[in-house]
């Protein structure tokens, strides 16, 4: 069984990211084995999910939930995922500071991430990437603009858009129905 | 440094594969340390070194070049990636056979993948990606077709488009030029 | 009452062309007041209708509907349109023959376009547009390289897509799920 | 020759409006022969000219341009397309007023449009469209809510986006770069 197939047998609760997104998260930061990873929220913990299963074996998730039944929810996706010794979900508040230090990479889902700034550069490694994700332009922008203010750099926002192309006997097009947006990822950097 | 900012300083020869694309590869299959992996051609060698930096430090990517002066760009890039206890560029013809067995994942970025197939039924492990990366439709839909007379299954076929958001002090905007198409991205599943 | 409410009104039969695609069709062969319109198959009328209301009051657009009953519909939603004297709906297989000589444009919104291409040329002026709209690519390719056969030149294939962004009052963001595609709309002329 | 060959042959001064977002602002306004349009900035008049060719032979196009090189610029090329009886170029700053009654559809093609909607809510007939065009979201959210604000209804703001596929003879495949960015086009509405 490989991790999409683990990952489809996951339970749901909050809404969990694509994983078109999560592929562009992990892409762009260069995310790789080693690295230590900070998360917030952990939702049902998906995208804690995917960055475990790459950073391993020497590298670790430390995913921040503020509610109790989500992070309940998160921990026993990441034990079905056989991930435990790789992520670790804390019933956490992210906004009262990161415990880690010198962290490769953070990634924020969550509706008002610009509130986790300064507790992210203490927290980031020179070099290392802050990520928002988040659903509305108002909402990259503040990000954005405040991580500037806070002296981290922004590289880039994107929009990443998948559609699956149908192949029958006679005919090959694009799907007609789907999902058109899910949400903006900003990729910040710390130092250079 | 991180993976991209690697990236950025490898030798360019024949054209490279995208890093939206590269990541829906390695997102889709689930790929992960550990994995066997099988890559043909090798190019500039960027999707080896973008996969091998994730299957590490157990996983091995094996890539097939036919021509001898893009093995050896390509095994230039793999040394200065840091990754060449990872990745292995081997000057062969893909159609002539694979070596490897029990292998995970197989991409073919070339521009008759179908005549591949047979040798990647054989080298597949159960339950083993076959990926295929192709600028047309004809080519995609010969491979998809292909592959399922094969008896191998078709999980989809995908287009990712990626579009940076332009932030500036008083506006937000899409970019207004850029890539509208790079490939088309078959996912073929060997078993169940 | 303009006309997107009338046509918000009129009786939906048979799949109706959507108004970016019709928006398309009339910009891109520039329709204009006096032109003379062949068009088929009628479906619904719809179309007809939007054509019928720019080339009044000295043009004209003639619809073949090869269905009786779709031919019925046409006609009546062109009646309530108000717009009888511009449009005429014909229940009429347009792979007979096409009756009108000096004619404008040609649209052919059906699934083998490629049949009427000997007629469509006999009808049409120099310098006049024939259009194809079908939701596959096997159907415009045959289609497009059909009327080059036929010594028609290929101007251009496109794929039109709109994507809403909803305003609210404190955010901004695209659709999140809609309509990923409905056909490619070919532009086909005579001489020159 | 047909309209898109003349708009070939007009000389371009600022930057024009695309066929396909002319063509999206004619559609959803359902633009038709007799209507009474205003429009401003007519730049280098293209969209005046599109307009105009729609709303002929009993419509007028009445085209505000404060710059006079620019006015002086698109009346030349609404006498080249032929269109002088139909399209009137300006010389006046719509934010001073605007001279129409009664009057089918606004454009707005301008940085700041909502400058103008004070004028042109009284200048529009019941149940008439108010259209604002501008390339960044602040620009479209802006207008949107000061014309909810002026009791004006907001039907939608769309972006459209066209992308050619490619025919030869053993491949099709969508156009590699492009366009990706032109505007926002907001749909605002009088009454009901």
């Amino acid at each position: 069984m490989r991790l999409p197939d683990v990952m489809k047998r996951l339970t749901r609760g909050p809404q969990i990211i694509t994983l078109k997104d999560a592929a562009m998260i992990s892409a762009y930061t260069g995310l790789s084995p080693g690295d230590r990873v900070v998360d917030a929220g952990s939702g049902s913990g998906f995208l804690a999910i995917y960055m475990g299963n790459i950073v391993r074996p020497s590298g670790k998730v430390f995913s921040y939930e503020v509610r109790g039944d989500f992070a309940t929810l998160a921990s026993a996706n990441v034990k079905r995922a056989g991930l435990s010794d790789f992520v670790e979900v804390k019933n956490k508040d992210i906004f009262d500071g990161i415990d880690e230090k010198d962290v490769d990479v953070i990634t924020l889902d969550m509706p008002e991430p610009w509130h986790a700034i300064q507790h992210a550069k203490k927290a980031l490694k020179e070099g290392g990437y802050l990520v928002g994700y988040v659903p509305s332009v108002e909402q990259f922008r503040t990000f954005v603009l405040e991580c500037e203010k806070a002296g981290l750099r922004h590289e880039q926002t994107i929009e990443c858009s998948v559609r699956e192309m149908i192949v029958k006997e006679r005919s090959t097009r694009p799907q007609t129905k789907g999902l058109m947006h899910t949400g903006y990822v900003s990729f910040i950097r710390k130092g250079k």
